[in-house]
């Protein structure tokens, strides 16, 4: 007998009860009785994104909904800024290629938040650009983007903030309407607790505008038609029945819980992380502007990240993420993002530590924990 | 108390195994542990389409398939004939259009089968069409199209056979390489007993070299990218985990029922119903050419099929389809694919024939349901 654990930053692991209502038999999606749910579903979701505007619900992964962020707003030849500081920054990057846009890439290091002045500079020498495109939450990097300052700079030009919050919707701050975020979208594997398969979308008033001029093809993802069945409680094409209805039980956790709360315990399990990391001497991959989503380390020299990373899984039961592309082998992303709690922080610290000490690095167990119970507590009355 | 029945052409019941086997906790997907789910579920899907081609696997609802069998294989230009026989195969068209395809659309009467005379001379006449689109089963009209005459006219050409299988794959027999279909799509909420969330799709070597050449832009549905991932037992952007871990519950017992024993069953079914609609004097939608998914029968003078299909889901608990567009309101149809078996059929005639008593319409209770006991009797020993 080996107990199992999921602390990767998606798919994260789905509430007992969550599971269950999708165990339910199946109802068909053109009944009244699916239409309360799909209802509610999307009425909750508008207050997790922080916005008045809808919330698009799309049967797809996430790269569904960054598609449609740009296949419905933007025409060939539309000029836009890619944050290019990890994987998903350069996939925005290589959808907007593929559809005909041109890319202004603004590389960053991987690690590293953006700079909002460089983002500035590119805007204020190339009045036409069209969007500002970013991660909140890098997770390939663990790094946090400075949404609210980009927003500042789109906000009085003919320009959009799109931003992908895959990994930050629902784990930290990221008020869309206050802040100004034109375009932010998510999906059901992360903050959500759910399993992969749907993907959110919502659109600001200056967003939909573009959306009337856009030339992009599209046809799966139409924002428009979307919205248009959203008013009546159903989307385009057949919804992920099951998904939506593990979706409702999900957000009515989330709305007990509250966002602020939500956002607090996220905070904590972060902090906790990287509380852990410091007094194990792991150096953090993202330290100046770290994501509450997932923590990345570097695993000390010597060690095989790749082999850790398996035998975390394998052998302790811990299943965690690895790096990606040049950080293959050299990283360890712990995620603290959506159904996760103390002490689950707990195991995840216990594990590196059990694990690295296995590898012959030499650690002081129980060092890591200490450090995270002590921001832990906080959690108690 | 009332027990609940779903009869229509999508979602269709869940299998208890299947609902058990998504509700256990959720697992990661770049594990072995999901990459052998994964491998077994793709290889058992090559049997049901009956093809040695792989099957991609899309986090989508039908209609992505779709979507990508355009843009993945023909440029801005292109001229296609799309079959035009109801709303699926407007669907082909639309979409088509909307990459800016050229659409040859051979309109049929709804409830017919299109003429494979009729596609002929738009073939002759028009030497530089790239493919022929259709369905296999038109669900919204309950008619077959004939699939094999149609794949004998493209085989030769320059042009590609494109088949909607959503709701024909796993029902009738459509032996994909025998016959020459070059691509075949499919959704995992009509015969494959499961909730809806992922589609299907499988390409000829043809239509691949059509790939190669492909000028319409796509991101999120890729097939190159899928088929270069599914090698490595995986998808190229996050999979549908759950869904896929049902999938292969559901494959099973497929393969378990066999192809052929799958077929005659909803072969015997389809049959039932249409014999029982007889007995009941109620006309049938597509008489000539009825699809083995779903009986479209018209409801009878005086009776408000709108009316009649919410009684039938509200207060007898039996979900039925009723018409689209010019049909709304006229038929009801009663899907019998899926995890279905005798006694849903028997449920769905004792049905109709309480609702429309209760209607005020003349009907001779348990006399359907005598016709349909006379062929369901078929598949005992």
């Amino acid at each position: 007998m080996k107990k199992k654990y999921l602390l990767a930053p998606g798919p994260t692991p789905v509430p007992e009860s969550a599971l269950l209502a999708m165990a339910a038999p199946i109802i068909h999606h053109r009944t009244p009785q699916f239409s309360e749910i799909f209802k509610e579903a999307a009425e909750l979701l508008k207050y997790v994104f922080q916005t008045k505007q809808d919330v698009l619900i799309l049967a797809a992964s996430g790269t569904g909904a960054m598609e449609g962020s740009i296949t419905n707003l933007f025409s060939p030849g539309d000029e836009v800024i890619i944050v290019n500081g990890g994987k998903f920054g350069e996939r925005w990057g290589k959808i907007s290629e593929a559809y005909g846009l041109k890319a202004h890439w603004l590389t960053v290091e991987w690690g590293k938040a953006v700079n909002p002045a460089d983002v500035k500079k590119i805007l204020d020498s190339n009045p036409s650009i069209k969007a500002v495109m970013v991660q909140a939450s890098e997770t390939s990097t663990t790094a946090a983007h400075p949404v609210k300052e980009l927003a500042a700079l789109t906000k009085e030009k003919n320009c959009l903030l799109i931003v992908d919050g895959i990994t930050a919707v629902g784990v930290f701050d990221l008020p869309m309407d206050d802040w100004g975020i034109d375009v932010l979208v998510s999906g059901s594997q992360k903050a959500f607790m759910l399993p992969p398969g749907l993907a959110f979308a919502a659109l600001s008033e200056k967003a939909w505008k573009f959306q009337e001029t856009a030339k992009c093809p599209r046809f799966y993802f139409d924002f428009k038609k979307e919205r248009k069945n959203l008013k009546d409680n159903t989307t385009a094409y057949t919804p992920a029945v099951t998904l939506i209805i593990g979706l409702l039980e999900a957000l009515k956790m989330i709305k007990a819980e509250t966002l602020q709360g939500v956002f607090a315990r996220h905070d904590r399990l972060a902090r906790a992380a990287r509380a852990a990391s410091k007094a194990l001497n792991l150096k953090l991959l993202a330290p100046e502007s770290p994501s509450n989503a997932t923590t990345g380390v570097f695993v000390p020299d010597g060690v095989d990240g790749g082999k850790l990373v398996k035998y975390l899984r394998d052998e302790v039961g811990v299943t965690m993420a690895g790096g990606q592309d040049h950080l293959k082998g050299k990283i360890l992303r712990i995620a603290h993002l959506g159904y996760v709690d103390t002490f689950d922080m707990i195991i995840a610290i216990a594990a590196i530590e059990m694990a690295l000490s296995k590898f012959g690095h030499k650690v002081e167990l129980g060092k890591g924990v200490a450090a995270a119970q002590q921001i832990l507590l906080e959690g108690y009355k």
